[in-house]
């Protein structure tokens, strides 16, 4: 719509369906004028439709999986290849628990299965600039964005060894982002997303009261996906080339937000009825697991 | 219990009664075996019993108005009198916002009362440490603290003008601080409390249900009155000579959360109750306001 | 270039010459399309060319004090006369500490100054608010934006009580951010911008030693105002909808980095001259005040 | 000396010879009047004093290698049985980066480095709660504590892999507390300590001059290892009982400062000499590696 991506070229790690914060940003990124490679493991490209997507947009899809040296040292020469040149933008979109998969609780916590959620959730990240920047793929004043989320800085049950896995990501994020910023201006920041309802999030114990939760806190509203993808291109754009090492909420206002009017009026019901329900010697139920909306 | 005020001399702003915070820290001061003087406004000495407080323990009482130089240039010169010596430790527990007493919202305040909440509850701080540094009154290596609310760091309504008063005091301690460490050693720190029922906070509006929703969020519940001035006593020992210039949570861990599981549960009961509602077509009241436990 | 304001109607509080990050904001912004009402004292238009630059955008000039709330009312129904409709962003750009510009160092403190520091570089943040939103001068989804300084969070010497003032200015951003936001999903949201050689900055002890500083250390190096402006306007765009109530740091990295290799190599040159003339019993003398690059 | 931990029961990880703040907390915990058990590697013990230690404080020493789950279910086991009871308090002060050791860059690392980096630095710490927990053998109202540094926030150059183990260790802080603090009232906080001159520490490159910095720049100066002892014991104490989840720093103030004046004073003569050196054309030399104090 703003040409603001026009010349760029972009990498886009973990667009899976049209639900993915990395679907939106790729089909933004596209109407922004930027040519890109999408990517994502084999498994996932075959389960969802990353291949399709990248058609549609006219962009290509390589198959690697961001744990594998092997597998990204192919991704960014093809990459590069593919667009005759450097790449100016990456998008980080990729998380997942083993721990929550299988109902493991944080504590009881298994050890392998928790190197593989920081292996795939944060330390891939690592892994991406370390092979890009080896391979002296990443253009000057580029741009590296990860998604993140709030439970890096604050404990929501249920969110698992997620949250540790988030605030490994926004250290590496900083970290690297020294290196490659002062040797090629090279941004890298984490935005953090107000909880969205793509595959991923949809893992996460109690979703729907969360979000409903947050959606009243906030008092811009929780962003969407969509609203995501548009946030993402300005950090990808010419227009935000001093931002860096930067976590960045992107939420509705709800990381500022200690309580809202509109939350507490739901919360003073549930307090109201629990104390009716004392009152009258009843059990009072929990109703934050059958809750549907 | 422990004499870790052992030989120590403190001045203690705002023992108002038994429900204050700096009223706890007094006794609990004293039983450490500092040497005290309390202060407060004559009129809130007055209502209150701040100068019995004083005679029970064995310390005198001396009226200031905390926002007049001169009020507090008697006090410290007294102060120092009293002690024939410096001032080890200083507690600043005021505040009070007539735009919260005066019932003007957030957006629609008076500012010659901002002006007052301002100079009350955050530029008297800056006084009373310049007065103190003037007269050479604060002895090397002593310990000053302020009382502070999360309100200064995230948005909680009704707090309203008190979350601004909040940020400038805690801004205040760390500009201060700078100056009293690096000429002697002089920590200032402000010690971010949990919500507690004490007189001032009573003003809040919806107290209860946040009193409510703080304790079910925080792993180790709300932090009394009494707490606090056990950890304020650890502030003003020898032991935290180190600690300056922080915002010390005091709160059960509130500060760190982002959803507990006992205060999901009641959230949910509320949505449940309004998604019902909303299906029989019935008015969903707010009951946040007549909420009494 | 990018039309990104197309259509939007927008107000810039304190562009008073070439040097101003709000002169550079207008400059941007009527490139990006939008239209524009520029304001300040009458006095720095007398000294400034707010007015020649009014002209040059094709845009109007209107004096206020930005602490006179009858200024500010008649400022706001001409701006609204003048667009026909409402406005769409805001900049507040105002900063200004009679106790520095006097010498009044930190712990000599004249209140009066204060309250006028706080009045002008703080205050009169949350006045242009509340004047606007009680003539709802704002338009649904607007977009307000004030500059702040690291400060706000960390202890500069020097910087005196605009660090309180900045404090104070990033709290009522998050105050007001909330009343906009969930009346009219209008954002709030400060820019913590590099220390930047403009009319206001230059009062800052030792800014020169200090710039160099900040640009060793940020891996970016320093934000220009130019370089602002360009952020700036991103986050007066519709693709920033859901950022509010942050404080959004605009510094090449600073507010991240500890310590930076570069600056180090400097700071370590200066430790060896010291530690090389304390051995030969000379005196070490102090270059930060006299140093002019 | 105040008998602040009388009656109480700990178990101390990393006190490996003097340096070492473990070994200061432990000498500070047998005076504060708390029975220990200390824990090491058995390697570790060897090379450092241990053991003596141990034998000295009226304590045992039980070797472990906190990354084995094996060694931890003996170590918890014979401490219960050692105190006949449950343990009040831990200390979890252990951090190693292979990556460091060996001289990898952090934009060159080994990843089964890194991995050990994360498992004995950070992931450590959640086994030995997971532990602790399963066998129910932390007391009521416990206390648990690991030693961090500000790089977990800030970048500093060289400090390589370590910041993001840090930045994990205090995400696991913040998740485990909250199910501790819900079930026991057991408190978990990190420490983020000035930098000191430990073993550990002196693997950081530039260490003389960093510490040196950090001396100026903060004001109350750096904090040694024995401050942090008389630290941690306040956090053992009961008088902290609501202060959970938390990262404290005691490090003189350095989080909070921007620039010193005496830190300024050094990098402006540095910035002079490099100018000079520019003007006469000559090489300006790095003597950060060199600089012995």
């Amino acid at each position: 719509m703003y040409n603001l991506l026009k010349g760029k070229r972009g990498l886009i790690f973990g667009a899976l369906n049209e639900q993915s914060i990395a679907w939106k940003v790729a089909e933004r990124a596209a109407e922004e004028g930027a040519e890109l490679v999408l990517t994502n493991t084999a498994m996932a490209a075959r389960m969802g439709g990353t291949a399709e997507l990248a058609e549609k947009l006219g962009s290509i899809f390589i198959p690697a999986d961001a744990t594998s040296i092997e597998d990204l040292e192919n991704l960014i020469d093809k990459t590069v290849e593919q667009f005759g040149g450097k790449i100016d933008f990456i998008l980080h979109s990729i998380g997942m628990s083993p721990n929550v998969r299988k109902g493991r609780k944080y504590d009881d916590l298994d050890y392998g299965f928790l190197q593989k959620t920081l292996d795939i959730s944060a330390i891939s990240f690592h892994k991406v600039m370390q092979v890009a920047r080896k391979k002296d793929a990443i253009a000057d004043g580029g741009s590296i964005v990860a998604l993140s989320y709030i439970a890096a800085q604050r404990t929501l049950y249920g969110y698992n060894d997620m949250a540790d896995a988030k605030a490994l990501l926004e250290s590496i994020a900083r970290s690297f982002g020294y290196i490659l910023g002062r040797e090629k201006g090279i941004r890298v920041n984490t935005v953090s997303q107000s909880p969205t309802p793509t595959t991923a999030g949809s893992g996460v114990m109690g979703l729907d009261s969360l979000m409903d939760f947050a959606e009243r806190m906030s008092p811009c509203g929780n962003a969407s996906a969509l609203d995501c993808a548009d946030y993402v291109i300005t950090l990808f754009s010419d227009l935000t080339r001093k931002v860096t090492m930067q976590n960045l909420f992107h939420d509705g206002g709800f990381s500022s937000m200690g309580m809202s009017r509109r939350a507490m009026k739901l919360y003073s019901q549930g307090l109201s009825d629990m104390l009716a329900a004392e009152e009258a010697n009843l059990e009072f139920k929990d109703v934050s697991k059958s809750l549907k909306k």
